[in-house]
């Protein structure tokens, strides 16, 4: 069973980018034209919804499977529309790795060992039949929760090793009140993010592969660097989901202390930025041709971020 | 539109029974007669699971209706079987709402505002159509984690005051592990969980019922009853989801801090103990009248519980 951080830092190599598309379709914001078919087809209700997003998400696999290792699409979307929802979630998640992409499912999933269990199960591994077991979602990796303590993500390590899967811990996310508890200091030193960041390493220590990585990922925000900077001193073999770039404020700048002096060691997320970029004039594209302004969009990311780690002399190929 | 704690308040009191049913559906746990039954008409795959499932709670529902204020099914459990087992989840929710039971969605969401918003419209208020919007799961509340803090947890309570539902925040959960982030002690004094208790009391404070209670609630583990009495005291107007009662140890004894004076402020969850009560000599029920173990069970566990509430002068009714 290959391990995920090697198969994700092969990818980066192959295409030349810490780039990772995320999925997070918003009805208000499908091209109309998309909208209209599945209308037709489906009638205004969940079926419509959950059918244009995968045709939305088809087109823009199509247009950037080239140029990214890994997609991530945002499980909140998709479980709007119930049921047809989740099928256009599983779609998008088989239809990436068929074009060679590996999956990150973004469900910030937690919960006590017994039923944390059953996530790993659903989104990693294989769930329980009458008779024998499958896979369901069968995603390469998963954002996760450790709010609640090693009990709570030993079955997300164990289905890392039985399935050569990966995960990234939430440590210091991205958004303005990420502080409220994170930046809090504990009496015995450090903050609840570095000791979130400690545990990310402990629980990640069996699952370092032949790049010398571990599957045990953490998600460190863009839009704080400074903290980035003890976070990779803390965590350096721990691979970094990296949100916040683009519309949340995080620049290429802002992500380079992510990076370890290899290159390696991260991988930087942009969602709305890159699927929405046909609303953007800069890249001059029609709304029947988003998926052009998102190739564009993908393709200015990766220059942007390249050419920083290059002036940094910190191009892992 | 009314409050959720209100809500909630009146089923207890009209019930007399401070009991959450979990309804957590293991494959391998669920009658085989009912498997045999799914498999018949949709073979051995996710489609029999989610039929099961929903044939098994809906007889639990059927049983215990009459002596409980509302259920709690475990998102984890049904999104192992994809969108077949998704809606089996739904049609959970939507059933025990018909027989009027309030639902706790346990989904422990969580995430950055905008996803978090979508979270919150999936699973409390509205989504968006092409045209419109309406309700998706529609559940009366929801678990929640609050590690990103503040602006994660907006939509929540953005949609309690809405739509008149209703959260529960991680704050001390019942799991061994739960004091390795949870329990550090903070340099400007007391622990995580009691930072985020301070949290929780202020992010209710604009939705408290007319009966002094708020809609944004806590889960506190009745595994840690010294923990609770503290919280208690920190949050005296939230309802604290009392989960490990039963299989994972608590007794009635250890709910007991997690109750006021009036006898109100807590409800108490058991998921395996009841669902799965057939499986105990005690009961002394075959599998094919599996429910009449679950309704015996609930009628032990309000009597476990009313008769420490009793003992201490906290009964309500």
């Amino acid at each position: 069973m290959k391990n995920f951080a090697d198969k994700l830092i092969e990818a980066i190599v192959n295409k030349k980018s810490v780039a990772v598309v995320g999925l997070d379709p918003r009805l208000g914001q499908i091209p109309a034209f998309l909208k209209e078919e599945a209308k037709k087809e489906f009638g205004d209700g969940f079926e419509a919804a959950g059918s244009a997003f995968f045709e939305f998400n088809k087109r823009i696999i199509d247009a950037v499977e080239s140029q990214i290792p890994i997609i991530k699409p945002q499980m909140a979307f998709y479980e709007q529309y119930g049921k047809a929802g989740i099928e256009a979630f599983d779609k998008t998640v088989k239809y990436g790795q068929k074009k060679g992409l590996l999956v990150i499912a973004d469900a910030k999933r937690n919960d006590i060992g017994s039923t944390a269990k059953a996530y790993a199960a659903a989104l990693l591994g294989e769930v329980e039949l009458a008779e024998g077991k499958k896979p369901c979602f069968d995603a390469d990796s998963l954002t996760v929760n450790a709010y609640l303590g090693t009990d709570g993500i030993k079955p997300f390590t164990e289905a890392c090793k039985q399935f050569g899967k990966g995960i990234f811990i939430l440590v210091k996310t991205s958004n303005p009140s990420s502080g409220d508890i994170q930046d809090k200091e504990l009496k015995e030193g450090g903050t609840v993010f570095e000791l979130m960041a400690e545990f990310v390493k402990k629980w990640g220590a069996e699952t370092i592969g032949e790049k010398g990585y571990s599957s045990v990922g953490a998600v460190v925000g863009a839009t704080y660097p400074e903290q980035a900077k003890s976070l990779r001193k803390i965590m350096p073999q721990s691979i970094f989901l990296v949100p916040g770039y683009g519309a949340q404020g995080g620049g290429a700048k802002d992500v380079l202390p992510c990076f370890n002096d290899d290159g390696l060691g991260a991988i930087v997320s942009s969602s709305r930025g890159i699927t929405f970029a046909y609303e953007k004039e800069e890249f001059n594209c029609k709304e029947t041709e988003f998926e052009k302004a998102s190739q564009k969009a993908v393709e200015k990311m990766n220059n942007d971020i390249n050419s920083v780690l290059k002036e940094n002399n910190k191009l892992p190929w």
